[in-house]
């Protein structure tokens, strides 16, 4: 039996969770409660288990947690219906392991489920929220970013990735049909716009919902969608894809939930805007070295207070990479909890430790993030009649 | 000297104009007033006349009769500054002789000052304002609606026309940009949207103010833009485009605005709503004749009555008709006038007249709309990079 790595802290504090914005301690028992989704069961993780012989260490350590309709997808996949997986990314920076999580685990589905993935970019989003971006930064950085995803090694034929600028022509006609049956005050109940939003911002959402429906549209049939993505993701999917399905005659996309890997500091998700406690894709192995090595822990103020009371694991970011990413042994990741709250593991080892496989594991990204450049439209779709041709199909 | 035909009833009577309803019967001078317009001067006319060498009936009749920024770019043309015309169609059935008006006199500004036409078809539009239509109905009409205008001689050379929904990949990135800069306060007092009004509808007018930068986008020069149309449309380019221009470091783009042409009915404009008293350019000869004949006029209710008093030329749809278009020669249209208003001639007569004038010119506009259909893509641009290249040239 492991330790699940939830939030220790105080829940009284305050926390948000929005499509745009997370900070405080989250309290995950209660975005479920405030999003009204369900819990991932026991008896879902006993279907993962029948359709593919394991549970991944995600589903098993609760990192994906929360669900909506994940029992009715798989339901229909063991009755012989294929579906397809829909997540995204607004490129605003450089990738970090935080923003892995997700893809990795839904490369994992890809491989389970033999299920196509349509990934988009959202640089037209991430532009307009913006106060310094201009859309050719936006859309550079989606390239760049792309680089991430396609190194985790996902089956260029069954991706489609795509920039939201670069493929309007084929998203757009399905947005203007999604975004007739949105009216303003649903869009501002939801996300909570208010007069001083500027209109692409108020239009987005519907951008958002359109992969929901894509290959649906495209083939010219209703295939099943799962979104795995992290939970703060939710609001676009519920208000607006969900919504919106039955009244285009397809079905409503199913999701799959995940929790934010911290950041190396004291609380709070990993995040871009705090780059010093944040381990980049592209970071140069002295810096991850640093990075971790400068880590915030549950650590005592002196050795000796540590052997004796033993480090608070549940409240350290290196325990919670091992627990994320780096230690996938469960017996191990419970050694690991056991020798640092009994005392016997310092903190410095821990770190030392972290670090090497942090390192090594950012090096074999880059190398793949190196040979991804060559990929590239493989995995890109045109934005062409049919729109699901790559660059290197033509 | 001839009569101008103003609209002689009570002003005090309630009229509405806004970019989706004309309604009532509507003083002109008071549209200049509320919409912030120039009326167009002597001196505007005496420099066509010096630019042109005359001055088009339209001008000389008041049918364009309002501007913005005319004089400016009138003043950069004579300087050697080249301007672009923009303008368009929501294609929501079968274009009327009143949609033709702004595009004969587009046609007539393109011939004089050698100037490319951006021409937009707002099927996206069309199908989120409608009740009924489906995107694909409104993308059907769009591309039948093209027919009348390259039945109308526009030099496919210098012509680019556009279906928004076809276009995208192009548009969209410009109308983000647009849409930064718009916040929904500003876009609920110019368009009176509402908490019940749809996203697409919201996001709309940043669309409709694309094609003012188009040209300079994709040429990566500041161009001076013209926008003949009917004064309703006044509020898109007021309160966006010009508003933005400055923003994004363009040129405001300059209007010129037109009256509507009426319907055959009593008062109003001519409606597709009301398919009794208004022309179409696809009506059977047979059709056109009937309307005309059926028309609403000026007379008298007796013979004799008229014989004494003369008919009210200024409230007749027949006397406008041959304002408009059916009588270019200002002393043969004073004679008209003059002998209806005498009492010389009878509304029969002068029916039968402008039944036979409409009737040629609709059925020699269906010869050229017959031909255009194999022009088709000698107009309409690809959306493919660079944006400017028509089918025929791939």
């Amino acid at each position: 039996m492991i330790h699940v790595a939830e939030d220790h802290q105080d829940s009284q504090e305050e926390f948000t969770v929005t499509p745009w914005t997370v900070k405080g301690t989250i309290d995950y028992d209660k975005l479920i409660e405030k999003f009204g989704t369900t819990k991932i069961s026991q008896s879902i993780l006993k279907k993962f288990q029948k359709l593919t012989g394991e549970i991944h260490p995600f589903l098993r350590r609760g990192i994906f947690y929360s669900h909506r309709d994940l029992d009715w997808i798989l339901e229909r996949y063991q009755a012989g219906e294929e579906f397809f997986l829909y997540t995204g990314r607004g490129p605003t920076g450089n990738v970090h392991l935080g923003h892995l999580i997700p893809w990795i685990f839904t490369k994992y589905l890809q491989d389970k489920f033999n299920a196509e993935l349509y990934f988009q970019y959202t640089d037209d989003e991430r532009f307009l929220y913006s106060d310094s971006s201009t859309l050719e930064e936006t859309h550079t950085t989606a390239y760049d970013n792309l680089l991430d995803l396609i190194a985790l090694g996902f089956d260029p034929k069954k991706t489609f990735a795509f920039l939201d600028t670069d493929y309007m022509r084929t998203l757009y006609p399905i947005a203007a049909k999604i975004s007739k049956h949105i009216t303003l005050s649903t869009a501002k109940s939801i996300f909570g716009f208010e007069n001083s939003t500027n209109l692409g911002l108020i239009f987005f959402p519907t951008l958002e919902a359109v992969p929901c429906f894509l290959p649906s549209v495209l083939k010219g049939k209703n295939i099943p969608c799962l979104i795995p993505a992290a939970i703060d993701q939710d609001p676009y999917w519920r208000g607006i894809a969900r919504e919106v399905a039955p009244k285009l005659g397809f079905y409503k996309p199913a999701q799959i939930h995940c929790k934010f890997m911290p950041g190396l500091g004291q609380g709070g998700k990993m995040s871009a805007s705090e780059p010093d406690t944040a381990i980049f894709t592209t970071d140069p192995p002295k810096v991850v070295e640093r990075k971790v090595m400068n880590s915030f822990t549950g650590g005592r103020k002196t050795v000796e207070e540590q052997r004796r009371l033993g480090a608070q694991a549940d409240i350290c970011p290196i325990y919670h990479y091992y627990y994320f990413l780096f230690e996938q042994n469960d017996s191990e990741l419970g050694k690991i909890y056991d020798d640092c709250t009994s005392g016997r593991l310092l903190c410095g080892d821990c770190k030392h430790l972290l670090a090497s496989r942090v390192v090594e594991y950012v090096e074999r990204h880059q190398e793949k993030r190196e040979k991804a450049k060559e990929l590239v439209d493989e995995f890109v779709v045109q934005d062409v009649k049919g729109g699901l041709r790559k660059k290197s199909e033509s």
